[in-house]
This record gives structure tokens, C-alpha cells and sequence, in this order.
């Protein structure tokens, strides 16, 4: 569905009280960037707030400057599962982000320089503060809503734990109540690859005109096979070889290789070189986000998805952290197909909710597609969250 | 179960006959090293080929110079599943390969400097090729059985494909009769980051006494998380921090970490240096493997994991290409928790077995250890495999 928002511009907030962080440092003084579609009602109740994931800013809807569309313009817009027409939606890059608010690529003021790797540590929950100041600054006392999926869903779970009283729907798709050991493992291979590279320059590249752009494509390329199911993988792209591109080979020969009816004969027999088209899959989509992601970024928000977890302060009882939950209503959604983010690390969240006495409504949606699902239009997904809203809305609407 | 064998010394043969690949490249002149375990009877009709994965060689059972035990040691020597009582077990290092056999870091005679990247892309078929000859030099016309584990499964299928008459038995664990399109992108990761480590110099890094160490590190982090299973993950790592080793804290303190009670406080908040045990295991994995692993071998075993695939030839279908395979007698064995080579691939390669009316033994065994199991002294799994070594045996003594 083609944006029907329109252009829309980028605002910013500056905010000159520190922001007190979990690791016991404070970021002394920020901006944050977001944007916001449709309008606030006159009672100021009808706020819903969109967290961003990893590779995304406040851009969440209509079109940029640009022309390019926002990372959820297929939820957000009137007539759309979140409807502009009955809400007023607010997106917001989080602090340490690259799309806008403050981050470790602006100038550290104690020093001079870029902040670089000394950026302040951040977490969800200091993101969660950071954003709790936007809404009210802008005039909203309580948001009817805040949504988010994967790492935005964490957030959208943190707001219902540390400001309780400020937000009544929290919809959190695809996400978990903390990573497992496999998602730090993949977290921290990732890392190793942008912090080992040389232009890394201990997260100072700035100053050497340079971007760890190896390290980048590498951690680009081991996120991209987590976000896919291995099924959806498999359908895409399969053993299919790219020689049909590489030799020139009719469109004839290049479905009959598509179909897997090749030789040996048509490898090239090269270790450096593609042979599949996954591997040209992979190293395009590398290459691409090499080119506009920020590395010190890649690792302040790996760290913040792996310090989440908000049965740790609680012994690892997942119920006593959701007991400030008591009384909100929840959203919950997973995709049967994400290996990321299990079906099961979803059922956790809703039992601790349940035993909360919260009022959960829980989807598992049969889709196809793993973890990258959260950001797809499929129609069952889309039609529950539609549902959902709906349901806000005239709450929202009747009173 | 300590080594039985004692000390082992491995051998060498060298061969001056071109080795023809399936590259349409050729091997001039080559050497392998291999070891043999047990005596080989009159008939010279007890010999067992072991196939080698990606990272090991010939050194399959008993002590080497340096104390160290064979890769298989625990199936492999007198009075274990594989018994060396009664059967004359070789162990070979493929061409390619870093632990001996002619490699990449060996001289290229056509440019007088060492091969490197230039080294001929080798396949399972080169490989089984290679084996054919060294067991014809040793005297032998038909082997009692092959058997071989995840790459060295491959093998010993392609054994029964190339050479169906040299071959009485097949035992193929952990295995796949291809890649998926996962399997190769986690291939493709770890050879990036092998190629864009500046040390690489386009394979040629010996002459600049260098070694890529950085992509190494990267690749073997990658590898352990695929050989793992998430389960198994979780119950070694979960969420451990590393913090009780790193701020000397008590074994009481230490202890209720590991149980999972620590805070938030426990964090020391850094997105470079270690914070969960996971991390510090891979990159023990990966530093350890970095010393010691080839990167061109790397490379090169990577790709031929990433060809093998006998139905390719056949228009994809596995029954065609099983045909030679007719009259065989197979063992294949998966493991319940593997998702690098999971139960369902071995199935596959079951049905085309059965299809060609070949004697196929299945086993799934249910074991936590993912893909790393085949190498562990699980009591099912070792039971099923006895089982079937005393059969052949039995077989063997009774001619």
C-alpha cells in the first residue's frame, strides 16, 4: 500500500536536564528527534507511541524528504490498522541512535571530539525515560498506547514497569522478555567483526575520515540470517546459483538453474567469488547498510538488547518484575516462523501478565516469513492489531 | 574414557599421478597424511575409512607426540564402538586440509611461492577420490565400511556414489545431502570475514608473515554458535555475567550470579569488554582457533560443503543420484537437537537410500548438544553405533 500520509518533516526537542542513565552515568544534555502524524484530541487521548527498533529513527510513517517511506507506513496512516484519522502517533529516534537524536557521531561536549565509544552506555529502560520526557513536554499525560516490535516491543514493555501510570495499551510484537544466550552470541559475534576491524580506531573513525565498513557488512550479514526463518530462506533463495547472471546464460538456462536443475558444470569454482545467490543477497544487503549505519551505534544498541531483562532485578521471577503491569492491557504478538524471537519467549511474557491479573490478548501468527514478519503487511497479523486499535479507539473516543 | 591406543604416529604417502578435480582442475603432485589404528587381517577385508570434518585430520584415535588425543577417540580403539581389536582403521587428512596433507600454505611448484588463495577448489568427490588412491596403495580393495560425521558424512556417501563397489558399509552421522540456503549464508559470513580481514592479502598472507586472526576469530565464533544448540546454549551459558571473575567476587557471589540473582548493578556497562560468560566462550573458541586454523583451508572446506550436493547432476532428485548406491548397506544417524544438519535432512537422504532398495539403520537420537553431538560419548548414540560395528564385524570374521 502506497503512503497516503504524504510528506512529512522531522522535529526535534532539545532537553537540558541530564537524563540519569542505568549504568550510573547521566547524558547531560540532549535532542531528540521524532515526528508525529494525525492529530491530538482536545481531551489529549488519543497518543500512541511507535519505539523503533534496531535500524530505524522516528521515521515511521508517510514520506520523507526524500521520498522514502517510514519503516511502518504499512501500520501508521489514516485508514490504516493504527489510523491517523482517530490517532495522534508519535515516532522518536532514541538517544545513541544514527538517524537523528543525539549520538555517539555528535560532539561530546567534555571532550570536543565525536563521542565515538565513549557514548554513555544506554538501556531500554534509560531510552524509555528519554522518551517519556517527549511526551510530556508534549502536553500528554498518558498515551493511549505505546507499541513497538522486537526491541521496540522491549520498550513498549519497559513503559508499562516504569511509568505505569502514564501509558493504558502496551502492544509489544515479536518480542522476548529477555535475549537467550544464542541472540547475546550472534549480538556479540557482530561486535567482534565492526570492533576488530581496524577502521573501527576504538570508535573514534570519525576523526580518521574512515567507517569500519568490513566489520559493518559482516554484523549486517549475520543480523539479516536471524531475522529470516530458515523455511523462508530456503523458498527465496534456496541452492539457486548466481551464475545465471555471472555467464550471461539465457532466461531460459537461469530458470532451469532457478529450478535446480544445474551441473556442477556451472560453478565457477571460487572461493572469494558468489556461487549462490544468497551469498549475493547477503553481501548487497551488507554493503547497503554499511554505508548509513553508524558501528558505535551497532554496539550500544546490541547492549541495550542484551542487558534487558526485568526479571533480573527480581531473581528471575518474570512475575514479580510485571507486578507495576497490574491493570494495564496488553497486546501481545509472535510469529511462529521466528527463531530471534521464539513463539515461546512471547508465552513467558503473557504468563507473567496473566498471573499479574493484566488483561493480555495474545496472537501467534502463522507466517512464513521469521522475525522480519513484524515489519510485513500479512493480513491476519495486521488484521488483529487493526482489530486491537479499534477497540483503543473508541475507548478512547467514547469518553 | 582416557586413549587405550597410546601413542600414534602419523604417516605420509605421496602421490605423482595428477588427482583430476571435479573443478576441471587438477592436483599435480600431492602428499596425504593419514594414521591407521588396529592390523589389517589376511583377507584385507577389516579396514574402515574415518572421514574428517572441517576442522581435524588424520589423527582420528590415540596420543600424537604432544600427548593429544585423536578427534574420535571416544569411538575409536581396542574395546570401544569402533574396535580396533577387530578392525584396521585409517585416518586421512584431505587435500586442502592444515594438519598435513598437501594445503594451501604448502609450495605451489608452478610459482615456486606458497599457494594460497591460488590453491585448486577442492569438493567432497576430489576428496573421496583422493582417499580411493591411498586405500589402494595400502593394499586394500574393499573396505568393510566408511564412516564419517557432518563434511566427513558427505564422505562417506560419496563413497558409496564414486566408488559403490570399494565400499561394503556406509555410517553417515550428523549429515545433509546439501546445504541449505542457512547453512551456506553462515558459510558466507565467516568467508568475509576471513577475506576483508586486511591480513588476508588475497590468501597470500604468509609472505607477509601475517595471519588473519581477526576473520578467523570472527568465523569460528559463528561456527560454535551453529554447533550448539540453543537449548544446550542456555543451560551452559543462559545469562551469566562474566562479573564474578572479573571483580573477584565471592564463590557465594559468584554462585547466586550463575543462579541468575544478580542486578542490573553486576553490569559494568561496556559494549567492547565482556559481560556474559557467552561472550567470554567465544572468543576463547575463537582466539584458540585463530592460532592454529588455515584461512585459505577455511575457505576452501567451507565451499566444498557448500557444493556437495549428489542430486545436483540428477535434476535435484536424490533417488536418481542414490542409484549406485544400490546393494549398500547404510547406517545414517541424526541427532534430535541439531538445526545445522537437522533429523529431516538425514531423513531425505533415508528415503532416496530406501527408494534404491538400499539396507538403511536409522537412529534419531535424542541428545541436547546440537551438531556437536556426533562428536560426543553419548551412551544411545555410541550403543547404536557399536551395535552396528559388532554386525560387520561378525560379518568380516565369519568369510
Amino acid at each position: 500500500m502506497a503512503s497516503t500520509l504524504g510528506l512529512v518533516t522531522p522535529q526535534q526537542m532539545h532537553f537540558g536536564e541530564a537524563l540519569p542513565l542505568a549504568s550510573g552515568a547521566a547524558l547531560a544534555d540532549y535532542r531528540l528527534v521524532y515526528e508525529t502524524y494525525g492529530t491530538l484530541n482536545e481531551a489529549r487521548s488519543n497518543a500512541v507511541l511507535v519505539c523503533h527498533a534496531l535500524n530505524a529513527g522516528a521515521h515511521v510513517a508517510g514520506l520523507d524528504a526524500n521520498g522514502q517511506p517510514g519503516w511502518w507506513d504499512n501500520l501508521v496512516g489514516p485508514g490504516k490498522p493504527l489510523d491517523t484519522r482517530r490517532f495522534f502517533v508519535i515516532g522518536v529516534n532514541n538517544p545513541g541512535s544514527c538517524f537523528g537524536s543525539t549520538g555517539p557521531m555528535h560532539k561530546n561536549p567534555a571532550s570536543g571530539r565525536a563521542w565515538g565509544a565513549d557514548f554513555p552506555v544506554v538501556t531500554v529502560e534509560d531510552w524509555v525515560d528519554a522518551q517519556a520526557r517527549l511526551v510530556e513536554r508534549l502536553g500528554i499525560a498518558r498515551l493511549a498506547a505505546v507499541i513497538g516490535g522486537s526491541l521496540g516491543g522491549m520498550q513498549a514493555l519497559a513503559w508499562t514497569l516504569r511509568h505505569p501510570a502514564r501509558v493504558a495499551h502496551c502492544i509489544a510484537v515479536a518480542t522476548a522478555p529477555s535475549l537467550s544466550a544464542q541472540n547475546i552470541a550472534f549480538n556479540e559475534v557482530a561486535r567482534r567483526a565492526i570492533v576488530t576491524d581496524p577502521d573501527f580506531h576504538g570508535g573514534h573513525f570519525y576523526e580518521h575520515g574512515v567507517v569500519p565498513r568490513r566489520g559493518l557488512r559482516v554484523a549486517r550479514m549475520i543480523g539479516h540470517i536471524t531475522y529470516l526463518s530458515d523455511d523462508a530462506m530456503e523458498a527465496k533463495f534456496g541452492r539457486r546459483t548466481a551464475n545465471g547472471q555471472r555467464h550471461g546464460a539465457s532466461a531460459a538456462a537461469s530458470a532451469e538453474a532457478g529450478a535446480g536443475a544445474a551441473t556442477m558444470a556451472d560453478f565457477a569454482y571460487t572461493t572469494q567469488d558468489i556461487e549462490f545467490q544468497i551469498e549475493s543477497y547477503l553481501r548487497h544487503q551488507g554493503d547497503k547498510f554499511s554505508e548509513y549505519f553508524d558501528a558505535n551505534t551497532y554496539l550500544l544498541i546490541t547492549r541495550a538488547l542484551d542487558y534487558f531483562d526485568p526479571a533480573r532485578e527480581h531473581g528471575g521471577d518474570l512475575k514479580a518484575a510485571f507486578a507495576p503491569a497490574r491493570g494495564k492491557r496488553f497486546l501481545l504478538v509472535s510469529f511462529t516462523t521466528d527463531w530471534r524471537f521464539a513463539p515461546a519467549r512471547s508465552r513467558e511474557i503473557v504468563k507473567a501478565l496473566v498471573d499479574n491479573d493484566a488483561a493480555v490478548s495474545y496472537a501467534e501468527i502463522d507466517a512464513p516469513h521469521g522475525h522480519d514478519a513484524f515489519l510485513l503487511d500479512d493480513a491476519r497479523y495486521h488484521g488483529v492489531l487493526r482489530a486491537y486499535f479499534h477497540r483503543i479507539a473508541a475507548e478512547v473516543e467514547r469518553v
